[in-house]
């Protein structure tokens, strides 16, 4: 269990990446941490402009990294300091990942001040499909609710 | 603009990926592809598994093959046709690169039946941080707030 002192520490690492690396010319102001027994296992910062890749948030490159090091999809026993509040992209990694916590210091709030689109998404994905700005379109089909079941009898598969 | 049949037939190229690569073992039972002017130019499938990266959703690896294509952050013309309505980290993702439209088959309850989580994930987006299961703890700073204001003050800086 970490101390609010551990936390503060940790999360001024991030903080100093989220600085250097936008001065650098990487990308937005936003960098993060992985921490498992107290050893950092991985650093990610913001990356989408400089390498194309709108998935490239901090936190995301973060995981990337971290599960290529320890060789598994999950990061059960982990904590992540992320100088910002996760985007919703970056909450699902987040989850799908499994991590123990999540440390941040700026908020959505702040994010949405220097013009970033968080709290749009947030308010997007709470919204019914026919009210989104981007058209989603269901096309129910038969095919693809037999690949679910092809997974369901499948028994070499790897749940995750 | 797409008819029914043209969204039909491009819905399907992506269901027969999510079988093909879910039977080749690269993950789970989901496909996507994105297209652009009538053209394919990305297609991904689900290898969370099989490259150890929780962010490896079928919708993710397209968008980001995608963008490298293009060479650019951004699929503003582009629809993306995905066999499973995306969860939310794969929407978030599809915000960030503004795409167009989004056509889908399964629905994240036909997820959901089949094991995978994304319901609960968009339930957790939704919940206050005190009563997520993932602890949030947020630890304001104000060396975090003063690299957001060197962020607006930047001049050089790329917006996205």
């Amino acid at each position: 269990m970490q101390t609010r002192e551990q936390d503060e520490k940790f999360l001024q690492i991030a903080i100093d990446l989220s600085l250097n690396k936008m001065n650098e010319g990487h990308g937005g102001p936003f960098g993060a941490i992985i921490v498992c027994d107290e050893e950092i296992i991985a650093e990610g910062w913001n990356q989408v402009t400089s390498t194309n890749d709108p998935t490239a948030h901090a936190e995301m490159v973060a995981i990337r990294k971290a599960c290529n090091k320890v060789k598994h999809f999950e990061l059960k026993d982990c904590v992540i300091y992320t100088s910002c509040e996760p985007c919703p992209m970056c909450l699902g990694g987040i989850y799908w990942a499994r991590f123990k916590r999540v440390v941040y210091a700026n908020t959505r709030e702040d994010a949405k001040n220097i013009g970033f689109d968080d709290g749009h998404i947030y308010d997007e994905i709470a919204s019914p499909h026919s009210k989104r700005k981007i058209e989603f379109c269901h096309c129910p089909s038969t095919n693809a609710l037999n690949v679910f079941n092809e997974w369901t009898k499948k028994n070499d598969k790897i749940d995750y």
